[in-house]
């Protein structure tokens, strides 16, 4: 099997099928265009420039295109950068699909969707049932399609359910340890907590932010959706508020978006098991590319720190 | 005519009605019961010991009651505080009333709702113009009797409405110096910016924080409340989200609780003019009470400035 | 079985024997001596003023003395505050002892030991269980009875161990959801994180800081004393140097006390599980104190917070 | 008439005459020099590649010159690039001159002093009245050409008369909805409160900073500048003080530049309406290039915040 | 000989003159009114309570006057308090004058005045040496009594010639281990620097703010009369520039005061010698009334820490 | 004599022999691979471009070798930058050696050892005196060679120990002017509280961090050998104690990465003393390399600030 573009290694051969994610025009400094092309395949993505391109490879090579491409791995400033040798467009003989090229949550989209269900027929309180259970009806098939984020954490297709059913697993157990918790409104929280992206977000696939996105975002707008379903449920106990207190709070701070910080227990736990899933899933995939002694690439959203995997790491492993 | 509390001296005997704030209870170093009042009349606050409190006094005087008080106006930690000679509860026949004892906006409530009013009917843009009278048909009563806040500023009765007319006078302004401003957008966003606190507050005269209030914010309520009444209105155009993002955005910042800072021309005027007609209002009544060449108490909502009056403020003043 | 001090409200009377944890002079505005007393039992604390305090009452009435004392509950400043009656000292026939009198953990030391032993005998790695073996022994017996900090969690008899206990429980479901977790490293860690405050701190009772505590602290401290460890039980691994990475960086940040941040993922995730585990037992215990519909008083380590217990939160539990 | 280089698009031809503004060589990866060009018109700037350039070229195409161009605009990281196709010098009867291509305020150099003269006449206050009226006949003419800044706003010939005409007319209106401000005041501050910025300069069309700019700034200058000539005309009333202070305090913070903040009423509304103003120059430039349902570049000096120009923008515009 | 008040326990006696540096009148929870005194001596200060007082005790003990008073060193609330027993107004044949009861420098005026005549001599630089030689000698007399702040460091009678004059001896010997530093400019930056604060005091003995020292503030108005008298000795080298920009400067950051940070090497240099003299005036004052072993009280200018005193401190003392 | 590459002007010819610090490979726009070196002499660093550069060069032009190199000085993106016309690899008989192509401290190494040994012997303290002769005995050769830091000051061979000296030889001059500071704990700071940097950097002529700088860092690091020393040398009086903190708290706070501020009176000075001669050294080498009426390059380490060399400053040198 071939292996895909992350795993090359500078000066590597390269001969597959690509995703074209973005596709620009330039014009080099003898004055002919070239392409810059950002490719991607399950694994991940590499920059590559098509020099001397011509009319018509602008109008073949554009973006949710596939092509065949062969070539080299090279390094330009620190960063892998594909030369190529030769392109042309994919075939429907090829027998590819665009949809092989895109990175996937690693549990199938009937587990997530079996986990959620499963929480939510769990839930004694009939309000939080009934709030959560329309929400999950009503985005169903976005919900399960949709990344958690741009870019970051769980930025990958069904990455949102995959970040909710994480948090899920995680909250089971903190109830186990806590009982105290309120394993409903926990529950709630993280299956709500985030909903708001799918109408923040343009699309599951290569996703953008909406025009309600850029300036609203998707707290409030979360925040109000709740109001409008209690609203067409007829529920207004205390139940809406804490829920809308658990999605408006669940940054934690004023300065990282959340205009009230975390009021209830349940709020403030909702904020930490979203840290800790979030933290977990970029640390797990940075360190999966990096060998024992070596460090990873800086990490963005950790305060751009770059985190070492230790000599021992795989040696006690069962 | 008699002087208003605010008006009086340290050292000056005082003889008359005050409505009673607050009452607590207390323990003096002898052991005997003593309480603390908070009086007010429509000039001001002031503390005052009632020492040697029977039970009886302790069930009088309370909170929202009116009382015939004499005694002497001394210093205590450098702020005034009333030494109580007597006391007696108000009697019908005293022909006094609780309304007249609580601070007041210095324009008429009618004057304010026909400015209002008036600005509604300016406006061209039907949408901003059906909202925004719904909202002030739905809320006319609150609206006109709420402060705008429950300390610094405008924190008396009618004061939200003498804010609101303050900003869109000022607004009337701005538009004919800049007239690219959208002055339907600006006049509905100011309007609407501060509704929220009429479900954040609990009532007009002595308001406290709801429940709702605490844990959710009078700015997301608000946004949640457009959404809700363009939904009835059957309202979908841009200007809903518009009218939302100016409400979010109006504290300027992510720390003083807007998630999203101004993304449109209107929404950083309207933070503007609310910042002005704020500082305006917190300034002009401090600066009332001191005389030429001294400076004011500390102002805490100006980070803790104390303001100087020069010498010369009155000297060339029509 | 008679309530605790805890458990009175304002008015209530009270009858019952107290622990003296500190007594200090002081002059009343009539000239005569008194005794400000801090009382406590298992449940809490309470201050308590001894008016026209004799000499003798001086020397007797002293911190850790026990004392039998009736009075009555009041509020001063916001707070309870216990009017002395009556006073004495308590006689060896009483029959109480000052153990009974201050917080413990809710679990016996015994088990808290039992399940510190099974992690350790779960290592795989011999470098880090031997490393931990070794300072489990040498300090048993202080890390069974001091508290985890002086105030703001798990500040009790046993409050270290508690706090330990309930973080390894954390780490053993996070190692199930999150497998590429090193066990061994995280439970080392877990278990040596805060060691250094038993250099720190003075005692287990009413501990305060030593010289070395407030000159150099309890993290490099601890850095050091596993450095000397190692040295002496031969181990030069690379996991000597991972530990003391986990105890350095486990506050996170340099300006909370890690001059470095956590750089491996099992320090990121120690010191989230530290946070979750302290936030949780601060939570509780002041939920604990009040009704659903009421907030807890400000908590100071938690941003000075007030948290709300929802009006359903007892509704739907087994 | 030719449209300006701002109303060009990106693959647009262009044949017009442009002032080069900066021309800086550099050598090609092929060892040939280059130019770089910084070109301007009245509408704004680009930038220009002139590939094998010679030495003659070098001595040609100098900073302040005019050239005749045509070429092509280009997109080069994101921004437009002017893509020479030929060059040549300006000649004396080509008749085009250097003025016509710098931007400048949208209103005569007559109408700004005319509005400044009325402000002075109408002062009361003769002392503010003298210093201002000295004040501006010393620097006339370089008050009326200044730009108000090196970049962010205001930036172009007679930019600093332009800004402190419209805050004069702001401060006029604030006078009316407050009577209580001291209109002298205001206007004095306002006139005097970047004249520093004459000598932080050094001149009025590209402008840079002087050594004592840099060393001291306009600020501390231009207070000094106030004592010296209230000591010239024997004018030692509390007017100076307050000048200065308003002056001192124009930025709001220390961190922003102002070792006191406003401690007057004036100064404070100076602070404010010099904002205002500032940003709706800032936010009307930027929004006049972008349809409505666009977003502006981002604004470095208002937080590099990116501004939305609704859909419904210029619908209902008389 | 009498000790000071500095010198006196919890619990001593005392029988001694002292001066009264404030008086203020309060009212007892017994109705009766008091004074509370801050007394002070060449030591220290103390706060003491005149119980009872009559209408005669307020108008003879008052501010700058001298008392002697027998009574006892009490602690309230953690701080020195004197309990008053007896107290009588100072008479002309008890013999004592009120400048024996502040603190001043411990070198004397004459020799401050020389160090500084001193290092004016040394100067290459004619014009830095004029304009210093002018200063000095225009505030001759104030400068040798003022103090070099109101509180914190160097706050006594003389205490700004003391600082300078330290800060001139540390100049000398960093200029031996730095040759490159501008010894002239580095004398006159220090002996300038604070010499805008005789306008920004109301006098030596006990300082306030002016109104031009709060609203301008002492840099501020330095640089303002260095170019004044720069300009009347007819001096316009960069020296001038250079002064304003030491003395503008010297507070390091614009949140500290300096519109603008060092930007020459003496500037930097001054500003460090500045915080070094500063921070040992206020060690060795706070170390030297502690004893080995023990804390200092918190130094509030430093961060608000409390300084260490090692055992081993005096012991190889020569 | 031949001058070093900082002597360059662009557009300098170059001819002479050069240290290779880095070589890297690129791939030019025409495919064509070519070098990158980083250059050094004794002087400073250039970077240069090999064009077209063959599989020999790219084995032959490799770090720390030597290489014969004309051509020319060039300006790129406002850095110098050598095109190389030849290039030669250096041959034995050319007789040059590397050593000769790293910037040293301008003081010897005997020199340097000898302030420090004669510091060691002044001690009278015994506790102080052992453990610090101890280290410098331990880490002699290092010590010697080793730079103060990777960048920024002292960074060239032996500027550790030049660092140290120039820091002893400030504090015997402080100490005759403050006499109270304990010069042997002075002293044996300033030996020690870089020392850990032998072990947080890789050697000392190219250092890069070690994994344990990088996880623990050199001041956690220092403090745990002073314990172990201590131990070895069989000391444990309260001196320990203060030399670790004196370590542990030289970056003067938290965020700084000192866990502890300095809490003793030679502690504060530690630090001040490790500013002072830190920015003196960064200030006199960037001022040394302009000429007067010039501003320096900017400083990184000194907040960015690019430091001004006033036009007068060599005019009154002796």
């Amino acid at each position: 099997m071939k292996k895909g573009i992350s795993n090359h290694q500078i000066g590597d051969a390269f001969d597959d099928f690509m995703l074209i994610k973005s596709s620009t025009k330039g014009v080099a400094s003898n004055g002919k265009p070239f392409l810059t092309l950002v490719l991607r395949d399950a694994t991940g993505e590499i920059e590559a420039k098509l020099w001397e391109a011509t009319k018509e490879d602008e109008q073949t090579f554009i973006a949710e295109e596939l092509a065949r491409i062969t070539g080299e791995v090279n390094q330009f400033r620190g960063k892998a950068q594909l030369k190529i040798q030769s392109i042309r467009p994919a075939q429907p003989t090829d027998g590819v699909k665009a949809s092989d090229f895109v990175e996937k949550a690693p549990v199938s989209q009937e587990d997530l969707m079996e986990r959620i269900t499963e929480a939510i027929f769990e839930m004694k309180n009939p309000n939080l049932q009934r709030i959560t259970r329309h929400f999950v009806k009503m985005y169903q098939e976005a919900l399960l399609t949709y990344p958690a984020a741009v870019k970051n954490h769980h930025e990958y297709v069904s990455g949102l359910a995959h970040h909710i059913v994480s948090m899920l697993n995680l909250a089971k157990e903190l109830k186990e340890l806590y009982p105290d918790l309120d394993q409903d409104l926990l529950y709630a929280g993280i299956i709500l907590h985030d909903l708001g992206k799918l109408k923040e977000l343009s699309g599951a696939a290569t996703p953008s932010y909406t025009l309600e996105g850029k300036l609203i975002g998707h707290i409030p707008m979360m925040v109000e959706e709740i109001g409008a379903v209690a609203t067409e449920l007829g529920i207004d106990g205390e139940e809406v508020t804490m829920l809308q207190h658990m999605v408006l709070s669940h940054h934690g701070k004023a300065e990282w978006g959340s205009p009230k910080p975390p009021l209830i227990r349940e709020a403030e736990m909702l904020h930490l098991i979203d840290l800790v899933d979030a933290k977990m899933n970029m640390l797990n995939r940075s360190l999966d590319k990096v060998q024992p002694g070596e460090f990873t690439e800086r990490l963005f959203a950790m305060d751009n720190r770059s985190f070492y995997k230790p000599l021992f790491a795989d040696q006690y492993k069962e």
